[in-house]
């Protein structure tokens, strides 16, 4: 009978479906304050940049990273990462078209700025100037911050222009112009996805080869209440490869 | 001549004379938050002590830890340090005697209760209470935030109680009841000594076996204006040890 070949509910509901909660729990019922989260999330970034691109690893001879950053949330864990990075002795720049008035994230800029990491006034569009200056792109745009059909320029050209480079893309969270659920067959394909916290729903779309989770600061309740089902992390590290 | 035997004068000025106006400048002229700051002393201290005591190296069965937390920004951070090793699996306990109105101190608070973390309502005077049940007692109580003129109960008679522990003893940046500069020859001697961005004058009276410093996130001019000289922090760690 139909009934008995009925999928168990649970089986349909993918392990990540509730990963957005989680920030609202952790704000709200942990007392987790945005500065903290957006430092947490940003040093863990950097630090899974570190791991996928060790510096010796780096193609070009000076370890250079573009980091594209949006206007909310997403794009400030784009600049604590870049700011990390410059401390692990990368060579960051940073393309923030639309900087929020949020004396926030104009904080964790002012940081990037004081530390004299350059800024791009734009982004070229001949592709081939940032295959040759960068050895790798991360994109720190919209992440969930915001859906798809709102997408406006600058955040169009630029994933135009990012669906084209040759050089290895990464993601922070949900890659910018996806759906968090349903992804975006027609959008960037990053080959570094870092889920923050735990993966949203539309990780599953994501194709690339390496996927890390940063969410090493979860308390366990959290971790269990969301059945997370996560690998461990290791010893002391703040982000975990799927 | 005496003229010909003078020391240079930068000789007799220690290299951490000016660790003070360090937290200042990332403050007022980098917009460092004081949630920013406070997160990122709190994990690199508990990534000190997971150096320092490694899980497996803990004396006795379980791996309980005793933190020890002020009422200002050095007992934050040891709710900071307390919440990571929760998370690298040892079992902090709290006690914070003086809890701060302070909506920022009272949110870290927040995050260690929500996470189960034990908080004693007052600290055993016999002191082999303490010994059984501990492996370790971190102590973040006043740092630099008090003049030892200042000590009042219940810190007092706290410190009189650390004192005369057997356990291993780990201040988080000035020891408790030391003088930023002098130190204090009667005060506590602790045996491990975390200091924040950069030593403060009175390290130079720490006589214990493991100085290490948490200050990886220090911007490259502000270690070069104040001419820290530390040691290459190694690989990608916040820590490193003097």
């Amino acid at each position: 009978s139909p009934h008995s070949k009925a999928i168990p509910a649970q089986e349909l509901i993918p392990v990540f479906l509730y990963a957005e909660a989680i920030e609202k729990e952790l704000v709200e019922d942990y007392k987790f304050g945005r500065q903290q989260l957006i430092e947490i999330w940003g040093h863990a970034c950097a630090m899974a940049v570190t791991k996928v691109f060790p510096l010796a690893s780096m193609a070009k001879k000076q370890p250079t990273l573009l980091v594209v950053c949006g206007p909310d949330q997403n794009g400030a864990i784009g600049l604590v990462c870049a700011r990390h990075l410059r401390i692990f002795e990368y060579e960051p720049t940073i393309f923030y078209p639309k900087r929020s008035p949020n004396s926030l994230y104009r904080d964790f800029t002012t940081q990037c700025e004081k530390m004299d990491i350059p800024f791009l006034s734009y982004l070229p569009t001949e592709v081939q100037l940032i295959n040759d200056a960068y050895n790798v792109v991360i994109e720190a745009m919209l992440g969930k911050d915001a859906e798809p059909g709102e997408l406006k320029d600058p955040y169009a050209g630029i994933l135009g222009t990012l669906k084209q480079i040759r050089i290895p893309l990464i993601s922070l969270d949900v890659p910018s112009g996806w759906d968090v659920e349903m992804g975006n067959n027609e959008g960037i394909s990053p080959n570094v996805l870092i889920s923050l916290a735990a993966p949203k729903q539309c990780a599953t779309r994501f194709l690339g080869k390496h996927h890390l989770v940063a969410g090493r600061f979860l308390p366990y309740d959290v971790q269990k209440k969301y059945d997370l089902n996560l690998p461990e992390y290791p010893g002391t590290d703040c982000v975990v490869s799927l």
